[in-house]
């Protein structure tokens, strides 16, 4: 079993690559080899067992991308892209990666005769533009109102196409805004999900920038590298044509998020959640989808966390090794 | 007012271009120059007034899309595709023309700086896949089972997203099946439903390959040319960010078409379909979309015959010089 991680560097892919270390196994076979590929090459604990390999480059390279199918892995994961906020300030290079980064790995697979790896591609839930009805079933249209969103929903369409054609067997999936993210407070218009329970959870503040009754999509870290798991074991024939699928996530509020962390962390912490009211922010999130319904996901075994007392536990387990704060 | 046909030679194409000559203007000002491409020369009338050019070329070859769009025109209508059959039975061919060849147009207008011109692109019902609801609304989910299907609906995505990012101004259509098709009979495997109607009013005998509970789509040939006309002359700030548009069209069961041709044309006009079922062709139809509600297209001033009397007639109008076979 060789696996190929595009997007190695990124936070689900690191986390990625990580539980596959430390599991040993895929679809019941033993993993012999792991490629963690991307822009910059990351670094991951050395397993006796698995042959681990780094590479860093451009996908929108073809020559780059043919050379990383070239020993045919079993598995690809393809989480590489230039993410929302910069593909929509740079069109060019948006495109240029998400769009022909897609195109090249697709067209190198279907010029190996006799492979039909599974794909397995990180869509978004930006490829759904407002307005919105008050639960977006699976059959809801993609109209997206970003140039991320198109480039995600396009590459969509390409894996739908070339696994009914046979060419390969590829499994899209939509995600969840995932929360919470480690690391440092970052610019992104969403991360003020993850940023006012990691932040307080480590003892210091953090901005809100809109109301308590903004509602929104979530999964944790967790849950997206067992979305990535379970799309690269599933069986094929059980998902049919249409591939491409939006994953299970929680619709909550910031309310509910903030009377969770209180709950499971005390007043304390909770109390160190500065409202600071941002237009620019709250005129973004609004033309966000806030509420789902994974009806085919689930069916097909995907899950993830039923309240946000599960997200908060989950980022305490796997980042703060279980330490909650002092009360 | 210079205008750019690409599918010139196709059915529709030929149509809009005779309708653009006998009308003489645009959006309400005087045609100056019409230029009509495919991948073969197309014959036009001349006209005293208009300068008709025609040419042809390969839209998969990016120099030749950028020289078409040299002289800036202001409207540009892009009809030209891979028909659904050839792109399912070529693959490497129907991508290399419908997704790079409009690939090519829209990328040889976003090269240029200064220049938004309306685009018209064909779009088609194909974008849609089965399983479907009894009737199909504006917002249900594209997922098409065709590679012509899939090529159309990345042509849509790109479309909406260069529109928003103000690159350029497009209107996507997707039509109906046209249904009376004049000339000769083919073998698509809709061609039954222009087949079952044109050949009878022409005194000839025609295949029936399908029960008579059959619904489908339809709009006329006179129709679809209306549709290109409005979405050339319609404010783009009505449509809003949703570009691309289900066009209006008839839900009609071939039990009822014929119905409306032994009605109109007499029972030994009807009398000339024969019917030999083909378990083959009757499976294809039966992953079709059969009924829509285009909503949106027609609060936008879209409109398409009300029933099929006014299709037939149409053709005969438009096809055979009014004149209806004996009794």
């Amino acid at each position: 079993m060789k696996i190929l991680v595009m997007g190695a560097a990124g936070m689900i892919g690191r986390k990625l690559i990580e539980r596959l270390l430390s599991v040993g196994t895929l679809r019941g076979e033993k993993i012999a080899a792991i490629h963690g590929f991307d822009v910059v090459e990351g670094t991951f604990n050395q397993d006796a067992d698995i042959d681990v390999t780094v590479s860093a480059g451009d996908i929108s390279d073809a020559a780059t991308v043919d050379a990383l199918v070239a020993d045919q892995p079993d598995i690809i994961f393809h989480l590489a892209a230039i993410v929302s906020g910069e593909a929509e300030a740079d069109f060019e290079k948006g495109y240029r990666v998400n769009f022909v980064g897609t195109q090249n790995l697709f067209d190198a697979i279907i010029a190996r005769r006799d492979y039909h790896p599974r794909v397995v591609y990180a869509s978004s839930i930006a490829v759904f533009g407002a307005p919105f009805p008050e639960i977006i079933e699976d059959d809801f249209h993609l109209t997206p109102l970003t140039s991320y969103g198109t480039q995600k929903a396009i590459g969509e369409m390409l894996l739908a196409d070339y696994t009914r054609k046979g060419h390969m067997d590829g499994i899209g999936l939509r995600f969840p805004t995932i929360v919470v993210r480690p690391g440092k407070p970052n610019l992104a218009a969403s991360g003020f999900f993850s940023n006012i329970i990691r932040e307080p959870l480590a003892g210091q503040s953090a901005v809100l920038p809109v109301g308590e009754d903004v509602m929104h999509w979530m999964a944790s870290p967790r849950s997206a590298v067992n979305f990535c798991i379970h799309a690269a074991e599933i069986d094929g024939e059980t998902v049919g044509p249409r591939r491409n699928l939006t994953m299970p996530g929680l619709a909550i509020t910031v309310g509910e998020m903030i009377e969770a962390l209180e709950r499971l962390a005390g007043a304390k912490t909770a109390g160190l959640i500065e409202r600071k009211s941002d237009d620019v922010i709250s005129g973004i999130v609004a033309n966000w989808p806030r509420n789902f319904v994974a009806t085919r996901a689930e069916s097909l075994g995907f899950a993830s966390e039923k309240s946000f007392d599960d997200i908060i536990r989950a980022h305490v387990e796997d980042e703060l090794d279980g330490v909650w704060p002092e009360a």
